[in-house]
């Protein structure tokens, strides 16, 4: 950087954010976060000023998980081109510390390096608030073995619960689009405050990952409604009603692992399954409303089950209406994938996308980009996928295209790196 | 829509919003937009509200050319794909009333269609503020004349000015990126509200219309500065410093084509460029900062021209160091493009885009859509990018992979519809 004063000002923030940051951690507060309200559910940003802080980095379990849901997401997948485990260390201590900048606003690196380099941060972020930016790392299964292989001397440390997903009915799985050694969940407010952050990272890692594939999504920013109103998913039906809220033993139950469950080093982490599930749009749009509700189960309007007449009464599968027909399907999407009557909990942060036209056959690429949280895959999402791709009356008009699950490690303390209790396991 | 309380809600918040825009327009002013002041430039959108209201559909110029350009662009170009003229003109008329609702914020269509058919609007904006939705419609010159073919007997209405753009050199232009019969330029605050534009527009076409390319382009949320900060490009510099500014006598010469100019259904109108310039960023982010800052020619933290302190401070090509060589390279980004000296303005109106991974390259593709809407392009952008094309020191940088140029007619009054003027000329 040239402008001593540009990085005072930015500095300037950052300072005051960072006191905020400090004495909210103290307290145990997320700042920019909902603590104690809905996960997965958009803030009121922009309306409260909320979406230009900070969320701290810091903490029992990594940011971005139970965070309120921000209002944009950035995911990148990559691939560990080096072979040397030395490198990877190497590059996930300086990935923690520039995680550490980003994440408090700050340009990456040192902003006193001589003009005959590069720069050390890539600049479009200058004046740009925090935009509460979570960066949140995951271990995919590739990174302990790939092929047979112990690339890293990591084969040991792999958790139980880090298994390759089996393959699903319906599955349409494109490998540009799945899989990863390691990943990066970028979330916050400002899509360009997410590509900057990225793109640094990448940068860092130049020569140790390359970039597999990557998902822009977007939440909703201005809802008319409360702040915890529930968004839509873009077949137009309220989505995440029945997810789990943050600050309940549901929730810590169903999303943390513990060194119980195995794996000393993934006690207070989870696991993250990712699935890019596209709508079939120009189906969807043909079918009538009648139809749509009953594939969902819901009414569109409020979100209500059907029969019911508010969004949160609960799913009463035995209700029948006076003919005796059962009012919501057997195998309508909310009576498939009900948590309750599985005894099954995730915590789900999907994002809706769009990518444009799919050039194969001319249609709109768009859907959802799910992402579920959770202690185990094979207890939780693996049997609610197998139920759903088995008989869930919206396998008509969706299409899972792309999927990966990665071990996503306990939070860090200040001087503690990405992957150091891994490596030091 | 099966909820009244719903459909009250929606109604409520856009009668309200629909007096304080009746209010505005008859004193000219644009509703959530800045009357007067910079032009392509962020507003303080989420710190002041304003990103939630409306934007006035209705005017002597269409709406989202000189309105302050808001965070978020969905772009897309269609072609005709019927033969008959009177079912583009009917999806023209479909088009323009529901671009009327959907500006206000509100659901396309009679939301009391029986739940036998599919609904009329596919519900995923339900519950979210307008967020100063524009839609402005262009038309291409294929619309006009096809592979020699009077295609809807438009070919004696086509402007002079609405030219087939040169091949220029250094162009990498796609097919599928490029071009187009019809476009529909959606711009606002909420990516979510510009996908159900754009959505339900493609669906009213169905049949007329086929969706030929779209593209998705950020600005900036959250500028931690004035409301009038240059936003930054990808390539970390502030971008858009010598744009236009609204209100100013300079912008009616430049934009406004007149009566006089040829086409007497085109006065009021303007013509629109857009190229998709890919950033290399892989090759920039290996670059000096001086190297950087010579070949822009403005210093990345200020933005102030090479030599000056201020980013406004004129550009002064004959300004030379101590020892007597320029400050700023003749062949800098800013030389060429000086928009001053060679006497040509062009209002520009560019969003940054990321889409993700190219698989070709294993590279980022990510860049600037820009935009640019002039009174005619044979006197404006051709000699400009004639210019920059033959000897612009960032074309190293960039690549120029997607072009269209489409005529944009003038605003409507209250029950006139989209190309009116010209089908009725």
């Amino acid at each position: 950087m040239t402008d001593p004063g540009s990085d005072e000002h930015r500095d300037g923030i950052s300072r005051r954010r960072l006191l905020a940051v400090a004495g909210a951690a103290a307290g145990g507060l997320v700042v920019g976060g909902l603590a104690g309200g809905a996960v997965g559910v958009a803030s009121a940003s922009g309306d409260d000023g909320s979406s230009t802080g900070t969320v701290a980095f810091h903490g029992e379990h990594q940011a971005g998980i139970a965070t309120a849901a921000q209002d944009r997401l950035l995911f990148a997948s990559y691939d560990v081109v080096t072979p040397r485990r030395a490198d990877l260390e190497k590059m996930l201590r300086e990935w923690t510390a520039a995680a550490e900048r980003l994440t408090a606003g700050q340009p990456v690196g040192d902003p006193a390096t001589s003009a005959a380099l590069p720069p050390t941060d890539t600049g479009e972020a200058e004046g740009l608030h925090p935009a509460r930016l979570t960066l949140t790392v995951g271990f995919g299964p590739t990174l302990f073995e790939l092929e047979g292989t112990d690339r890293f001397g990591l084969a040991a440390q792999r958790p139980d619960a880090l298994v390759d997903l089996p393959a699903f009915p319906g599955d349409a799985l494109e490998a540009d689009r799945s899989g990863g050694d390691l990943c990066i969940q970028a979330c916050g407010d400002d899509p360009q405050v997410l590509f900057h952050a990225v793109r640094n990272l990448t940068r860092i890692g130049r020569g140790v990952v390359r970039l597999r594939w990557s998902q822009e999504g977007f939440g909703r920013t201005s809802s008319t409604t409360a702040s915890q109103a529930t968004p839509r998913n873009l077949l137009g039906f309220k989505d995440g009603t029945d997810n789990l809220r943050a600050g309940t033993a549901e929730l810590d139950d169903s999303v943390w692992a513990t060194a119980d469950d195995g794996s000393a080093w993934m006690a207070g982490g989870s696991y993250m399954v990712t699935r890019r599930i596209r709508n079939l749009i120009e189906v969807w749009d043909r079918t009538s409303l009648a139809e749509q509700e009953r594939v969902i189960g819901r009414v569109r309007a409020t979100g209500a089950p059907l029969g019911s007449s508010s969004e949160r009464d609960p799913i009463d599968l035995a209700a029948k209406d006076a003919a005796g027909l059962p009012l919501i399907d057997p195998d309508a999407h909310v009576a498939v994938a009900n948590q309750d009557a599985l005894g099954i909990h995730i915590l789900r942060r999907g994002y809706n996308f769009t990518d444009g036209l799919d050039p194969r056959v001319g249609q709109l690429d768009a859907g959802l980009f799910f992402i579920a949280y959770q202690r185990d895959p094979r207890a939780q999402f693996i049997p609610m996928q197998q139920r759903l791709a088995a008989s869930d009356l919206l396998n008509e008009y969706i299409k899972h295209v792309g999927s990966a699950v990665f071990a996503v490690p306990p939070g860090l303390q200040p001087g503690q790196w990405w992957g150091q209790g891994l490596m030091e396991s």
